[in-house]
Formats: structure tokens, C-alpha cells, sequence
């Protein structure tokens, strides 16, 4: 598992340092100087603060935690707004992941190991509902997890269309009435695809702000591609065409 | 779990009906009439035998086993000489999947369900040293495997022969030195598509019986993409060029 780190202090000194938290637990009947600053600099900092009773905290914590805990990512988080003008910079086409929902381990992991095999820019996921980058989406990734660059967004609708305005389209994978084959997208511009979770699938208002919304064909009527296949199936239509344009 | 099935008649009666027995268990010290008939069921019914100290089938069973016991599979096993030519009658074109060595349980589910979706007309497994078709397998595969036609297969070898014989190309996947892009693989002819397990890859001996060897083009070199990723990517090529063709 990531590590934990609980107390005053360490808490606090280990947002300021700008160490990759990937959520703190506060007690809920703290109030003051305390409480505000945990919630000033967690928000200041995009990390998920989750308000919780004294009791899951005991849980948590083996020793005197103040009414405040974290735990520390496996990886360290990028900004999105650094990572897209350094891949303008070096002059590549940006080919991004956008990640909404996904919270099965295996499959975070698993993504993230075809992103990295795809020379995927980032992985973008929402600072809430998301997997947890820990030793088992690691293990998941073939280790892959600590490679690729994954960036935490506050919200997945600004950063769509962040995007737009920088002339990266969006593609939201979906079964949708106006879905295209993923193959008919052009993907030699630059790029994000839009996955939603297995199951639920993606928000329709995100489907809606998408520039396109492409599916993976199918031979029969049966339910549909796992989450992680059809990432891998995108992305290798994204290098298929830029290889042989 | 499969269903368990133990005792001299209740095993002979369900290989000689045609049950889909996954394996049998056999005590190792019974000579004479009974070793007899269970090891020739097994092999003119294609079923892998375990011989297995009696302590082994004590654990495994809470009754009197006789010396014997055989777990049921939760799907049919379909015959490939029969399946072919039903494809080849409908007027399609044959698309199979041959999964060698490929025993994580979840990977094989995982491929089942892309196979199905990509409407695969048969899942060809050897008869040794492959997942389980059990409840886990059933759900990684989210019901695919009750759907899908799953052949067993004595040897590998035989079988890739075989379908050559037939005029299915058989194109093996491997990261090897004569390996093309699996887009430069024509899948408008009648084909089968050879995996191997994860980390292990295909024998060498099966690499060189192929028709072509792909591989899924990357754009880092980190390590590859998962397996049933690789099958999942595999197949779409194949839908792409024959639904665009």
C-alpha cells in the first residue's frame, strides 16, 4: 500500500513540500485554526480531503494522529497545464488519456500499461473517483504506473475544455446513437480520448462536450469490450495512423 | 467452483455421455480393469488425466471416491474439425483464436469476452497447461464463455498444421526479429490468430510453423502490452479490415 503519514505536522509539511498526497482524512468535529488550514491548503493543492469520525481514523492510525491523516502516492502527480506546451515544444502531436471513473485497480493499472507502450503524453485522471495509484494498480501496470505522466484534474468538464480552447480534440469513447467507428476518427490530430468507467460509462454531459464520440465495432450484439481492451484498441488506432500516414 | 463428480460409474458415465469433463483425477497405486477403462475414456474423449496420490483425491473429495474423480467444466467443448467447416457452409470467413499456455484465469476470461464481441468463431485451447473454463473465467469473460465455442486440442502443433492444411492462415503474435505490424497482416482470408502466455511468449518451434508473425506496434519500447490487451488488438485489426474492405 502507499504510506500513511498522520499528524499535525507531518501532514501539513508534506502538502507544503508539494509531496504526492493522494487524500487526507480529517476528523469531522475539529474546528479552527486546524481545520481551516487543512482545508485551505488541500484545496490550494488539488488534493482530495475526506471528512471522516474519529473512529476510522483510530483505524487507520497506530499512533496519536491529531485528527488528521494522509496517504502518500506511489508516483508523483504532473500538471497538465506544464505537460502540453513541453509536448508542443518537442514538437510531437499530443496523444492523451483521459480517465473518468475508473476506479478497478486492475484496469487503471492495465491502461496505464498500454499508455505507456502507446507513448501516451499523460493520464488524466479527476482528483475524486478515481483508482487509487497504489501497489496493486503498479503491480497492474507491469510498473508501467511509474513511468507514464498522470496528472489529478479538479474537474474532467474544465479540463475538456481546457483542451478544446488548445486545440486538442477530445474523443469520448461510448455506445452512443452518433457514435463513429473508432477507425473513421482522425486521430493524427492532436488528441485525447475520453474513457468512462465499465459499466457506467461516461457522463452524458462529457459525452456531449466531446468533439466526437467513436465506439469499437463489433461482430456481434454481446455486451461490449472491457474497459481496458477498448483503451488499448483506441490507442493503438491513434499509433496505427500516425504510422502510416 | 465446477462441479466435482467422484466414484468408478458417475465418472465413466459422464465421459461416455459426452460431459464436458475439464480433467480427471486417477489414484496412482490402481492397477487392472479400472486404470484400464479411465485411461482409454480419457484419451479417445481428449480429457487430461491427473494421476494423483490418494491423499490428494481424499482432499479433494468427502465421499467414497473409488479412486477416481473428475471436475465438470461450466461450458461445452466443441470439436474444431467440426466447427470449420459449419464457418466455411455459412458462407463466412473463418476468424479463430488459438490460446497457447495462457493460464491466468482472468486474462482468459478477459480474451473470451473480446473474442465473443469480435465474433470469433472459435476459442482453441490445448488440453494441458490452460486456465481453467471455471465460475472465475465466467465472469473476467462477463458471461462470453457460455457463448463462445471453446475447443480442446491434443497439441497445438497438430492443430496449426492442420488448419494450414484447411487454408487457414495461422499468424502467430510475438515481438520477434521477422515480426510485421499486425496492420500489415492481411485478415481478409481465412485466419487464425495464435497467442502465447504473458512473459513466456509462444514456443519457438510454433513462431516458425506460422504463416506470418505480427506484433503490436509500440511507440516507447517499455515492456509490451498485456495479453489479453494484445488479443483484444488483434481482433479489432481484423474487424477494421474486413468491415472497410
Amino acid at each position: 500500500m502507499s504510506n500513511l503519514i498522520y499528524g499535525h505536522h507531518p501532514v501539513v509539511e508534506a502538502i507544503q513540500a508539494g509531496k504526492p498526497v493522494e487524500k487526507v482524512f480529517f476528523q469531522q468535529d475539529i474546528r479552527g485554526e486546524l481545520e481551516k488550514e487543512i482545508r485551505h491548503l488541500t484545496k490550494a493543492h488539488d488534493i482530495p480531503l475526506q471528512v471522516v469520525p474519529k473512529e476510522k481514523l483510530n483505524k487507520l492510525v497506530r499512533g496519536n494522529h491529531q485528527g488528521v491523516a494522509a496517504w502518500l502516492a506511489l508516483v508523483e502527480f504532473h500538471s497538465l497545464e506544464a505537460v502540453l506546451p513541453a509536448v508542443l515544444e518537442k514538437g510531437e502531436i499530443p496523444l492523451l488519456l483521459l480517465l473518468d471513473g475508473i476506479t478497478d485497480v486492475r484496469n487503471f493499472g492495465a491502461i496505464c500499461r498500454s499508455a505507456e507502450c502507446a507513448g501516451v503524453h499523460a493520464v488524466v485522471v479527476p482528483q475524486s473517483g478515481s483508482a487509487p495509484a497504489n501497489e496493486e494498480a503498479m503491480k497492474a501496470s507491469a510498473g508501467a504506473l511509474a513511468r507514464i505522466r498522470l496528472c489529478r484534474v479538479r474537474s474532467m468538464y474544465s479540463t475538456v475544455e481546457w483542451l478544446q480552447q488548445n486545440d486538442v480534440q477530445v474523443i469520448a469513447t461510448a455506445l452512443a446513437r452518433q457514435s463513429v467507428p473508432v477507425y473513421d476518427v482522425n486521430f493524427r490530430e492532436p488528441t485525447a480520448i475520453l474513457m468512462g468507467a465499465e459499466g457506467e460509462g461516461l457522463a452524458p454531459k462529457l459525452i456531449k462536450m466531446a468533439d466526437q464520440v467513436a465506439k469499437i465495432p463489433q461482430v456481434t450484439d454481446f455486451d461490449s469490450f472491457n474497459v481496458s481492451v477498448a483503451a488499448g484498441i483506441a490507442l493503438y488506432e491513434a499509433i496505427r495512423q500516425r504510422v502510416t500516414s
